[in-house]
């Protein structure tokens, strides 16, 4: 360790953790729950003549109670318990998969919508959101996992501060998890500034209760998304269960609905444009402090990347779907994902263009570096860390394009990502569980077999092994100067996408891994059974491991390097910013947050304008017969006959559908709750407008807008629609 | 002739022709010349407290007078005079067949604009606006055409009926023509229950002036074709000459700018939103009394075959013109007219739908059925109407598809188009003059050679012969029981397009018709001439002939139908809304029609409010360096640094681009001047909105808008980005 760097993570180290800051203008920002009550009086004020009628206590008391205790991590999604009897709210996007994996091509849920009338119909919900957690405890853990005296300080390399930073994470977690029933994470705030523990109980069985049609809940499709005005009943209906002793067990039929000890109250009444809400939920990412080149990176090169690979692996999933019905319900949900990534990727593009990020980022690393030149009493590790930090980004773009296919190949639903799977568990399983890489950990085993469970229902052979043809020709056009051997070895030099694609239907033939049973007994094979094994796709697999871990040692260098300069940098920024009495926040980091709001509409571009809410009447002005607008004929039905029963809204004078507010989201805050001024549910978010996609590199007050799902608009299907009272009883005992 | 339908015609002509309508509700209707005066004085009193300043007398007197009397007949679009010498604007698009014939690759005018400084630098303008007809006169004909004592009373068949009219049409144009550098027309007006003759003044010597480049002229492309907001610098100016002596000429060095007796002065001042304004054009078509089968036939048989094959051709010429620069000039007329047919036709199969305007037509069709039955005082004819209009058209479908495809193979630009004109033209010839079809008579000459020359420039063989294997496949497959015996001849039964293609080929290497010389001596050969020929394509066309002619016979059996029970059904319809209080308006039909509006914007859709005006910060919005938003550097540097000159508008703090008005418009009126309340030209209409392009089926308060180009920025972009004071002081001479 230079004594330059030495002197700097003790700097750093030094720092006050989460700094929180002052107020930031109009609605941005993410806030963690114990930053809410350090916002200031003047802020709690203004919400509170907003309309806001709860305070920071209200929602988070820091000892595991407060209305955001109902806020429920639905795996990548958010959800809240909207009853006594352990009903869950999320998107009808975020259940897609359960939905699908509970379909068949006789008994169509995705298509036709699923509605129990009876708590024996509920059925389970497996995929992601199968197990979702209730967040119990926040611990910062910041100087254990970086402090003067951790392991990290001592490190020599970049590898080593990695690595170090990873064990003190995973003993923490260990510590932690060895209460039953815990499921913990240690999150990195502030690219590794800051860290904190976070204490779940993990929930095993979840039912699905309800889901509109397809045709609701996924109204207007790709051609919507991103999209205002919007239509889409994005809302479903899950329940939650435990053992008769009231404990998270996995399902069992004599399993009964979960009592939560908070949940959210639905609203009585609707909203209207001006009023305030909250969205509390697990926003994933944002990168609002992007160097220079990482933001040209973004803009030039992996966006426009990621655009064409998933347009190119949609088609190729599309033209296999069209063949069968039964191949089109497997691929419908790796569809619907590339999709909306492929769409987003757009819409960053387009994003980061218009919004200048760019140039603005460039403008403030002038600024940055006249700001620290001029400013001497600065720490020197602060004044390097642009320059650092711009070199540790710039050798991580070495080979970058060889990465994201490589990366794509290991993603893919196919044989072949089983057999990886396999193969990383066994090598990991070599070390201690302790030194084991996240998510080959034994507590990872249960996740691992539901994945090969799950498997079996959305594998589409066919679609499967011509994605995987099509990113294993791009992984050799891209790798030129250092093709992967494996490939190479097992379909020739420069093998076209054709023979490619031969080679892996003779694997296809051979391969076991089409048995259910065979993949979960790989799931806990030991490495020589691996190496004996005489299955294609396991040899492929072994074979391709080298490449692979070199590309994790590389990441591990990277990321040791970015621990030390990223949160230099931050510190720089953030005094250049207090400097002008601006505050810096922490980025998302798929921790809960709550962001404040308004409903309110917006202008996208000269000459129009957007107001915030939509109704049926625009389902009808949409609705054209043929995907994706092709609503249900018995909702097209009630919406004529304006059987709208008390749910319509006065000033819309027909059934509220859609609404959007200027909340400062992310993907992850799908599904979250949208809640009023006194925290009672209104809506579901589900999405952001167009113009605010890449809001994740930076909130603006015209165009960061969120498109919530008027819970009305779920109440009125349930009960005028699908006749399913005892569902709206349970959900409003008032009515 | 059958004693029903004898008194049947007789009721018709008893009728009062071009019953005026009492003022249509807002501002619905395109009101022929001599309606003004009739419009009434509640009407004309309205429009003068919405800031009219003109009275029906200054618009037109009714002697050759009035302000309407600028408004220029510019093939197939619309211009006005705007100086005293001459100045004609029209849009972009309606001079972009002269700007494309006027360029070569290195002086590439479509790309890079034009700009005469100088008299001595005006080009001379070649195409469709390298005519232009001043209107003179205009006379009620109908006694002539279809009165009591006409040879159409007498006739006894519908070939016949539809035969006199068009002698009748000829004799009459023929003596107009007597008078030097007449052009004379006579339009059906109402379906042929009443017709008018025109009587026009036709200037042969256009020059070009100034056009925007394409990136200004065309900005957003087929993009935001018949979209807004809208930001197309969609105007350009051309100059009318005469010989020395004032007389119309053909184009001569010598010639001197016209001094037309009225021009249209060049408002000082912008418009706002609210503003009355005036649209004076020659809109062409609209059908707003269709009977429901006719609606039926055109939302789901024709718009989707035309949009289908239009699309497809562009996709064969756009393959061609990637290949070479000169061919993608060559191309680029006809991608342009086909992309706009193109949009169009979904514009209209999504308009059509969402207006309901089957259901709608079907529901006057039952309302005129009762209405019939209980109106025994009518003509019993005017009862027969619906039915046997009905049935008219019924027959008109039978092989419809065979003939769309033939009449395309007619139209596309090609060598057998060429050859097909001699044929058709030397067939004619064997005929007197006056009983030759409109189009094929010796005051048709002069045009058809030029037709011949401008082939030289815009004919790109490779592209003509695979859009006409296209098209000659598409024939054979659509005329199963009725192949086209010629085309069988020529390429084989069942050929592939392939094939078809194989054998253009062979036959482009033999034919002369790539040499003008031979295709202009076609115009004027004799059939034994023809006949006598070895070249392939006068043999294809010889072959084609009786195919051609025979689809030509049965149309006009059609149309001698239709000119019986279309009026008589428009008189029964027009007796149904009359009891209601409501009026008819003649369809449009290329005739000059004045259109009053309002500067106002609308809601395409629930929660999307459209304003009325852009600017050029929507300009720099859209700019992204790629068609079809790519603004030229000059442009977008004038407009980053925001120098306005005089020109910005001070509600906008911009120059202001583009504005709506709820116009009565359609195709044709491309280029009309939009006055202002004292009669001024404020800018240019150029297109309607997405939701309007149904319109011509119905006029809505809601949804009819059409989009005007504002004159302040075709004056910005002439004073500050190109400089040419000479025309901003000849367009605004105050200034």
């Amino acid at each position: 360790m230079t004594p330059r760097l030495r002197s700097a993570l003790l700097l750093l180290s030094a720092a006050a953790f989460l700094a929180l800051p002052s107020p930031a203008p109009a609605d941005e920002g993410q806030w963690p729950p114990e930053a809410l009550a350090k916002l200031g009086t003047a802020r709690w004020g203004e919400l509170s003549s907003r309309g806001l009628s709860l305070t920071a206590q209200d929602l988070w008391d820091g000892s595991g109670g407060g209305l955001l205790t109902a806020v429920i991590d639905v795996g990548g999604c958010t959800g809240a318990f909207v009853s006594e009897e352990g009903l869950l709210l999320t998107n009808h996007h975020c259940a897609f998969g359960a939905i699908q994996l509970a379909s068949t091509p006789e008994k169509n849920y995705l298509r036709d919508g699923f509605v129990s009338k009876t708590r024996a119909e509920e059925v389970e919900a497996r995929g992601g959101v199968g197990r979702v957690r209730l967040l119990s405890r926040l611990v910062d853990v910041t100087d254990r996992v970086r402090g003067p005296k951790s392991a990290f300080a001592k490190a020599t390399s970049d590898t080593a501060r990695y690595e170090a930073v990873e064990r003190a994470k995973k003993e923490i977690v260990a510590e932690c998890e060895k209460a039953p029933d815990r499921r913990c994470a240690v999150a990195a705030f502030e690219d590794g500034r800051t860290f904190q523990l976070m204490e779940q109980v993990e929930f095993r069985d979840v039912r699905l209760v309800y889901a509109p049609p397809r045709g609701v809940g996924d109204f207007g499709g790709e051609e919507d998304n991103f999209r205002w005005p919007r239509h889409a009943g994005d809302f479903s209906v899950l329940r939650v269960y435990v053992s008769p002793e009231g404990k998270p067990a996995a399902y069992a039929k004599e399993n009964v609905p979960y009592r939560p000890k908070r949940w959210l109250k639905v609203a009585s009444k609707g909203i209207a444009e001006g009023d305030v809400v909250m969205i509390a939920g697990f926003p994933g990412r944002t990168q609002r402090y992007l160097t220079p080149s990482a933001v040209a990176n973004q803009e030039k090169w992996f966006y426009p990347l990621r655009s064409k690979t998933l347009s190119d692996l949609i088609a190729i999933l599309a033209a296999e779907g069209k063949k069968d019905p039964d191949t089109a319900l497997r691929v419908s949900s790796a569809i619907k994902g590339y999709g909306n990534g492929e769409t987003n990727s757009r819409g960053q593009i387009e994003g980061l263009a218009r919004n200048g990020v760019a140039a603005r980022a460039e403008g403030e690393a002038k600024e940055l570096a006249a700001f620290l030149a001029g400013r001497k009493d600065l720490p020197a590790a602060w004044a390097a860390a642009p320059a650092e930090l711009e070199k540790v980004l710039a050798a991580d773009r070495t080979g970058q394009e060889r990465r994201f296919y490589l990366e794509e190949v290991e993603r893919v639903s196919s044989y072949l990502g089983s057999a990886l799977s396999a193969v990383r568990r066994a090598e990991e399983r070599k070390k201690p569980d302790l030194e084991r890489e996240a998510g080959y950990q034994e507590r990872d085993l249960d996740r691992a077999r539901q994945r090969e469970k799950d498997l079996t229902r959305s594998l589409a052979p066919v679609a499967a092994r011509r994605a995987l043809a099509y990113l294993v020709a791009k992984t050799q056009a891209a790798a030129a100067e250092k093709p992967v051997r494996a490939f190479d070895e097992t379909f020739g030099k420069s093998a076209t996408v054709e023979a490619i694609e031969a080679k892996l239907a003779e694997m296809d033939a051979a391969t076991a891994l089409g048995d259910e049973k065979t993949r979960l007994s790989n799931v806990d094979a030991q490495p020589a059974a691996l190496a004996a094994s005489k299955d294609p796709y396991v040899k492929l697999a072994l074979a391709l491991h080298p490449d692979l871990a070199a590309l994790r040692a590389a990441r591990k260098e990277t990321n040791g390097a970015l621990l030390v300069w990223r949160p230099l940098y931050l510190s720089a920024l953030e005094a250049l910013r207090a400097s002008k009495g601006k505050a810096i926040y922490p980025d998302a980091n798929s921790t809960l947050r709550v962001s404040f709001a308004t409903v309110k509409g917006y202008s996208p571009r000269e000459a129009v304008t957007f107001t915030p809410r939509t109704s049926l009447r625009g389902v009808l002005e949409k609705e054209r017969a043929a995907e994706p607008f092709a609503a249900p004929k018995k909702v097209l039905d009630a919406a004529r006959a304006a059987d709208f029963g008390t749910w319509a809204d006065p000033t819309l004078g027909s059934v509220p559908v859609g609404f959007l507010t200027d909340g400062d989201t992310t993907g992850g805050n799908s599904g979250s709750p949208t809640m009023n001024g006194r925290g009672e549910v209104v809506g579901l978010n589900f999405d952001r407008v167009w113009e605010n996609v890449a809001g994740d590199f930076g909130w603006s007050p015209e165009r960061s807008r969120n498109v919530n799902v008027d819970l009305r608009y779920a109440l009125w299907m349930m009960e005028r629609v699908d006749g399913a009272s005892a569902l709206v009883k349970e959900l409003l005992p008032s009515k």
